[in-house]
């Protein structure tokens, strides 16, 4: 795609080009409430004062609509449908556009920039959706492989139904948090000796502390109660995509987890970046996934075959002596579903998606060590550790870790289609 | 408890006797705007045209708060929390008593009388709650048992964690739907032979449609992210009860729940009684549930040794010929967890409880065949055919089969606490 040149000063390397324009929900400290905006360069647009200053006045579609930009959420924006977040988004491109056709409305209104543009470090962000349900799939088949052999051994790493279905569980929604809320590291039961006759566990804070590196879709149409989502209408259902990370406490989970699943291993925080991607600016972005060499049934065939994101994905622990490594790097086309097959899976039944609704991706790791998306695939479940720049080392998390996960997309660094960062630090656990 | 005596002509066996006073949301053919209600005998006193009408003159704490009677949801009168819960029931108590204090409000005011009160027949009831999280336990020991044994043999029935924690697993919130709303038979992939060494699933209508008989509690007050509900206070976030049925398609949870959990196989539907019974109404109630004869750690405790309600269930199948038979009848102290417990351990995490959550028991069965709260375990796993009373056999739900659940507590035909009905029928399944 081509380069949009804007009269607007955006960074080289910004995530947030005019080829992204990614929606959230931000407030200031001179307006406490939150509302939409969108990200451009080290900027956001305020889209309420926008809106609510004529910056519409060149797209009448969206006029009658104009109020879903004063809610504290994207839902009901998302609610309007792709067609209208693609006019959006295209129109806002083109008031930034060097050639706008639409001077007036910003470029030339030096009081309504002053009014509804403010650099990024000053905003707030809040959590872009009322999540009704949240349901995290186990679609990243590298990791789902290297926890299988740590668990059950090569053979049997997978488990028979992998290749069929998109695996996964009905996740926590209240507790889907915004990039910077600080993460307190979970109390549970856990069971020291796995190999003790007598299973007693003891109660103790996490002490294997775990990210996920995932993506997170947004839902933005409902299907009725007994009405399945077809794979071919579920493209449509799909508002955007953030970077998610499904914090998970591997100690709890081991003892918890049968026969029903992982619960309180999982339920004390995600984290979301704060910037929605629309699902239109990622298009170019399109890539093959991983091989299937299992015939799907037909539900789950889509007409494309390039149907997964090429991201790249990067992971950066902070220590509290304030230096950074990266853990990991590796690329959102090692997925074996995509989020249109996750979707028809989860509504084949009938079950009722909202808009809202969070679809995780599972954890995300290539093949190499240097790619694995959780550290307990890194440190081959509490055997190896990891070396630190600071020269520490690490098995799983310890208190005042900062996590910060970035995703970007393609070459032109005019032109970015980026996340920005989702970022958790680990507070103690509460003393019991 | 003694008997209260009102002026209102309430049936003897009614569920809803002035000793109960449910909560629920309404609409009716004049006025088609959800909003709350309470159950009385067989009428429905609705509280927004009662509040309207000065009908709560007489409780001047409530007067602030009463728009939250006009709400399509009980969310924010259970926001209110339960000594406001009890203060508004008390009332109503006294309203309908035969000596009433405040006989100006309803008794002698023929006109509210003809304005607030319905006959239940003439009502439509809505899902009380929006719902955020819906989590199901699996406290049901004597279930958890059985299906154990079906599956691993009696030496492994119980996993090791079983009597140490309230297993429980994230359900589908959005497909929670209130008694009489018709759930539609799943279609899903399904494992014809388990025993082949090509596991291929084929595409079906679910063949092992299950009912699931449980309780279910909602949650009136909400916990910060990363502070725990400690055991004590457990009680006083729990607003009320209703009954479940927690619709189960067993062919596809078995193809499809390792290693994560049951997912598709209870996201289409699950079915809860309109009238929520309140904490305090159930008080009188409460009983021993079963023995846990294992320490538990100490933010399980619960002071009280009653924790769990002696409610008397039942489950009736009735078939396209219009004949019932009863399926199953057991107490729900039948549970080796109270709903205090599960919130404690739900929230040690810090996982934050929202106003609105609904927490659901686990499948509740006693120890002899007719006491089990599903069909996995009165056919065996599909052993065994369960005879109908008009000479039909089940094994699992066929289409048009109806199933009602009702649950009741107390001897005194004029002062009964129940449920009334939880009821949903089969519909064939969607032709894919
Ligand atoms: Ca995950
Ligand atoms: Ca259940
Ligand atoms: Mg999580
Ligand atoms: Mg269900
Ligand atoms: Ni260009």
């Amino acid at each position: 795609m081509s380069t949009l040149h804007s009269w607007f000063s955006i960074p080289r390397g910004s995530h947030f080009s005019l080829a992204n324009i990614p929606f959230g929900i931000i407030s200031t400290a001179s307006s406490k409430i939150p509302r939409v905006a969108v990200a451009i360069g080290d900027h956001a647009l305020d889209l309420q004062v926008f809106a609510a200053n004529n910056g519409f006045s060149g797209l009448s579609t969206i006029q009658p609509h104009q109020a879903v930009f004063s809610q504290p959420t994207l839902n009901a924006f998302a609610a309007l449908g792709r067609p209208v977040h693609s006019v959006v988004r295209k129109y806002i491109q083109s008031v930034f556009a060097e050639d706008t056709p639409y001077p007036e409305v910003l470029r030339t209104n030096s009081s309504l920039q002053k009014q509804a543009i403010y650099p990024l470090r000053e905003v707030q962000t809040h959590l872009p959706f009322k999540i009704g349900d949240y349901t995290d799939f186990y679609a990243g088949l590298n990791h789902a492989y290297n926890v299988g052999v740590l668990f059950r051994g090569p053979a049997n790493a997978l488990q028979a139904n992998y290749k069929h279905l998109p695996v996964g569980y009905h996740g926590r929604a209240s507790s889907v948090v915004v990039s910077g809320t600080p993460i307190r590291r979970p109390n549970g039961q856990i069971l020291e000796n796995p190999a003790a006759e007598k299973k007693f566990p003891s109660f103790s804070p996490c002490r294997k502390l775990d990210i996920e590196l995932e993506l997170g879709a947004f839902v933005c149409k409902a299907n009725e109660i007994g009405q399945p989502v077809s794979i071919s209408e579920a493209e449509e259902s799909l508002f955007g995509v953030v970077l998610m990370n499904d914090w998970s406490a591997r100690d709890i989970q081991a003892w918890e987890y049968v026969p029903l699943g992982p619960f309180n291993a999982k339920n004390f925080g995600t984290t979301i970046s704060a910037w929605v991607v629309l699902a239109e600016a990622l298009e170019p972005f399109l890539a093959k996934g991983l091989e299937n060499d299992t015939e799907l049934l037909p539900y789950l065939r889509e007409k494309r075959t390039e149907n997964v994101y090429d991201i790249r994905l990067q992971v950066d622990l902070k220590t509290k002596s304030g230096r950074s490594t990266t853990l990991s790097k590796t690329s959102s086309r090692n997925l074996l579903w995509s989020f249109p097959q996750m979707l028809a899976h989860h509504s084949i039944t009938g079950c009722p998606m909202q808009v809202g609704d969070l679809l995780g991706s599972g954890t995300i790791s290539g093949l190499e060590p240097s790619e694995r998306g959780s550290l307990l695939e890194q440190n081959e479940n509490g055997k190896a550790s990891i070396k630190l720049a600071d020269g520490e080392e690490r098995k799983f998390l310890e208190d005042g870790d900062e996590i910060t996960i970035t995703g970007v997309c393609g070459s032109d660094e005019r032109a970015l289609v980026g996340f920005g960062e989702c970022v958790g630090r680990i507070e103690p656990a509460l003393k019991l």
